[in-house]
């Protein structure tokens, strides 16, 4: 059996680059098989359980279709139907639904984050919690510190149009206004993954806007063993000059829960949605982008068209938008045949 | 593979007879060896999504266990928890979730009309604007204006019971009361099929229960194509005379999304409801079915039993709406396996 | 074909210990062979539809996965999306529903119970009017009457750790305080099978919280017919004497649904909850294991810890609680192959 059977994945930095290197080149042999590789049927009949405490389009379809190509099931289960205890009321604890769900299932995948949290940390520390219990692998399906799935799919598309060797390449992880107040997770674990593999990355936004400290410090370190660089602007002209890559994305402030918990869910939306679209230049358009080393367009979608990104550059020769989204399928089937299959 | 490969089916108006027959033949077939069938296995391990903008019983069950049956997965999707861009929300456009879609699956299964839309023809739009960008086939599960699969269903029932040739034949489409304040697409697509397939059509309803002029014109073509007949009538006596075919089933006046856009969808069911039960005499009894030439009675499920029709009719012997409902199931195999699979 | 296909399964009271004993035969064998047995892909490319009424985690989850495991698929339906007749509104009935979903499916499962009823014996009335119309089987899936699957699981559990021949061992079924207002049926299934089987059935309950007369009649007639015993006690001391088994779970009032029909089921529910916490020494403690034979601890889950009984007990050497939760999907599964396959 391979050394990654039995792992739980909360991010890509608790495993190693050469673990990470085993799940893109099965990722890639699934994107060239996709229905007549040798492991095609190694879930046969095997159960997946899908823990929703957020809705989600792509995360949903392409972990439900993963486990399908690979034989077995996916099963959509959403917590608020779930009599789970909470401080409030009565019902499973964690340990007993992880305890019971591991003699089920082959793994468990989680999704929280937004606001089925009330502050930053919660999610992870659920995953965590269920990951302790269960006797069977714990995938997290994007929560609020992170996103691995995501990380990986970037990557592969990345190498898809830029070859396997990104070492060197300016990858550029922009904040952006939008209307969607988005979670840390998938640009934190594209900056922790990316200065992994050993890529320049620089993260850049407006005053305001700081990510996960702990993270930040980890993309240091990351950068200072693999050889690449980890830098941090709030200049938009510095950000985009000679980049290789362009992920734009929105994110919300690190004051969206505490205010959330003081004022209500919907007004700390209204008002972060107010201050992003203030910054009325954060968004990828044609002129940025000519700045770049003719740079590949990226994204972890759903993409916030008009914000984020004007549609000439999403829908332009050099976006690898979709690309990246099916990705997600091929990374997903390796982790779960890595992880939850005898292979 | 076969000419059918990938192609969409909105209305099967859109669709050639002999194309309808291929489907009719092959969902016969299906019949015939249900499990056994060398197609059983031509969707193995491919995911279909279905988009459901309103609940439904049948079209779910019927379309999930058609994926089953032919190896794959249906998956149930449902917009409400999808973050899709509107007029007035962020979110994905349909051209992003259409493409990302047809990265995972092997086709798209939609369903929206009654509540889900705001005008007539809203629906319909919206399954053309999937299917533009779709790069896999998109199967209307009943929309506003059509329903391609019950009226193939339809047929395939007919068939069973009066023979493969029913050229000749009167089918009776017939207005009636009801709680339920139906869409149109059951209907429209009944007499656009049986007019092409060279029936005599008569629709017959009373005055303030116009369908679509648009579909009355292609019904008109239709027949004169086919060498059919195709007419309407407000008088019931007139309408049974000599059927060999009653299809009863309400629906809704052409005044229903207007009066709701400006009174409120309760408000407007309602009123619909009210203007609906005081034509008593527009439900099919025994009476009536006296009059006709021994006809079977057909209905496209779900029946309102009591309004629609009375319980001696529908439980009687000349009664097929269970074979029509079971139908749905190998008409859908049919489909599905020419237009997704590479057979 | 083996006598049970096509059975409905209601009650284990209504099957003879013959019968329940080939199911438990064959659940041990899946067991033993979980993905290898012979039978492993018996509903190869079947459907086999639940309907939760009621939410549930542990059974939708074990079901789903139990039809998986078969080669099947279970599709998950929650018929408030459904257009079902009933006393106020038009819709489907039962009798069209039962009569088309068996021209789809193998099989149906039903869970109604709780807050999903207005008295006590309708979810009952409706499982029998499905099997009724069904010509497939259908299958409790928790209701409020009964709830044979876990009946049949608990069974397995005390086999597992005490051996195939339970005849004169003491189980005792003792009610506990708690915060979720539980339906009858766990507890009636278990007195039910268990006397059927030829255990010594203790039933133990403060004043006040009778159960189903009728059901208590059965335990009576069972102990006569197979030679062990059910007495009803209400002293904790008596009840924990000797004990081989205890399972503690609470269980309503029998005022609990003519309280919610007059005040509401918020306030009747506040109300079941004060009054059952009132009991405070019904509760599985240490203390009160050190007086039975070194008994096992079982329970159906999930466990509503610090109220039915303490962390120490049901973390303890000898509880059995999550294997008898997995008992739950190898019984299902063995149901499922007797009575919808055709082995």
């Amino acid at each position: 059996m391979n050394s990654l059977y039995g792992r739980d994945l909360i991010t890509t930095q608790e495993w190693k680059v050469d673990e990470l290197e085993r799940v893109l080149d099965l990722a890639f042999e699934f994107k060239e098989h996709r229905f007549d590789h040798p492991l095609r049927n190694c879930l046969d009949r095997r159960t997946f359980f899908m823990f929703f405490y957020n809705p989600s389009v792509r995360t949903r379809q392409s972990f439900e279709c993963a486990a399908t190509e690979l034989g077995g099931h996916a099963q959509f289960l959403e917590p608020k139907s779930m009599r789970l205890k909470s401080a409030k009321t009565a019902g499973e604890t964690v340990q007993d639904a992880a305890n019971v769900m591991s003699r089920y299932a082959c793994g468990i995948g989680i999704r929280i984050l937004e606001t089925a949290i009330e502050e930053y940390g919660q999610g992870d520390q659920l995953l965590r919690e269920y990951a302790h219990y269960a006797s069977v692998p714990v995938i997290s399906m994007a929560h609020d510190r992170f996103h691995p799935c995501q990380g990986l799919a970037d990557v592969m598309g990345m190498r898809m149009h830029a070859g396997r060797n990104l070492r060197g390449k300016k990858l550029l992880q922009v904040w952006a206004k939008g209307g969607l107040v988005r979670s840390w997770c998938s640009v934190q674990e594209s900056i922790l993954i990316n200065t992994q593999m050993g890529m320049n990355v620089t993260l850049a936004y407006p005053e305001g806007y700081d990510l996960d400290p702990e993270v930040i410090q980890w993309c240091e370190d990351n950068a200072a063993i693999s050889g690449g660089s980890f830098e941090i602007v709030h200049d938009l002209e510095e950000a985009y000059d000679g980049a290789d890559f362009v992920y734009s994305r929105n994110w919300m402030s690190p004051h969206f829960y505490d205010y959330a918990r003081r004022h209500g869910v919907d007004t700390a939306k209204k008002r972060e949605i107010e201050m992003a679209m203030k910054h009325d230049e954060w968004i990828t358009t044609k002129e940025w982008m000519a700045k770049t080393n003719d740079a590949f367009f990226i994204h972890c979608g759903p993409v916030d068209r008009g914000s984020e990104v004007t549609d000439e550059v999403v829908d332009g020769p050099r976006s690898i938008v979709y690309d990246i989204a099916e990705n997600r399928l091929h990374v997903q089937k390796a982790i779960m045949a890595l992880t939850m299959a005898r292979v």
